[in-house]
């Protein structure tokens, strides 16, 4: 089961500066050789399902690793059965609408 | 590591009554065994990352043998180390800061 | 337009706990005399579209004036124009399928 | 008060494919004037909270006109009260930090 995400790592106790844990959530990320792309409010990640999801964990555990105490995520997963769409096809297609 | 999780599954493709879907959701839940609570705009379930998470894979791979072609589902996750927090701890401590 | 929304505020840079600022915005939620009630990962709100976003602008204003530098929210919010349906409802119609 | 958001809005009862609402919602948000920008799971938009909030408004009220006879939501939303932070540093900011 393909699935494209969009996940969000919200770490508390660390003060008002969480750029140094998103940065290690992207490392892991990135390490995982899973296509993905950050925005200001999250990163977008597609692949298998168990892939993906254990980057998800990875980043819960490296950054309560770096000594945050707690962790609040938001994650959006999208599945579909009756074709496979990627990313950039779900950016494309509205483009195309959009003239 | 302990999860809590708010879980809110929404089928595309299946008309405008999601319902069953949702209820095919709560059965799967249920026979995790794992502790959950419904609300209005989701379900809040709590237990270990791993048996967590597959319960929201099986409502997804549910979900769609029931027919629905598309799947989204936003998922909201708590975790921390400094101390155990159950899901009706979260509800009293704020219950009790309203006085 | 009636919407039903499921807001959750997390303020960051004040610490690990977070109940004082969610009391806080209990509280704002229940002087605006909406139908609310509060789970383990949110609040469900529903009403008119103006009044359900004033309570939310209002609880973002509430915790920046408690001392919170920083906050972010997740809402979800459902509109529809096919029938009315409350918060109850939503329950309440999932409960009885699951038998 | 300057919001960052993250709109996700997904139209039911209108079959699988979603892009000609989606569309809709991106040009109702660029003739808002507004910075913006879009993902493979939403899009991005920033401003002064009231002008924000009257797009994503819109987006229901113009995504219900269509014929949609149900939408859900997902927003996040993110204020801060220490200093000014654009979309664009948010990014940044992470990037520099991964070197």
């Amino acid at each position: 089961m393909h699935v494209i995400v969009d996940l969000c790592v919200v770490p508390l106790g660390v003060g008002v500066s969480v750029s140094p844990h998103v940065a290690a959530c992207q490392r892991i990320i990135e390490d995982s050789g899973l296509h993905h792309r950050m925005h200001a409010y999250g990163t977008n990640i597609e692949g298998p399902w168990d892939e993906v999801m254990a980057v998800v964990k990875a980043c819960h555990e490296g950054v309560h690793a770096m000594g945050a105490p707690r962790i609040t995520t938001t994650l959006k997963m999208g599945t579909r059965t009756d074709r496979e769409q990627r990313m950039d096809e779900k950016v494309d297609s509205v483009e195309a609408l959009r003239g």
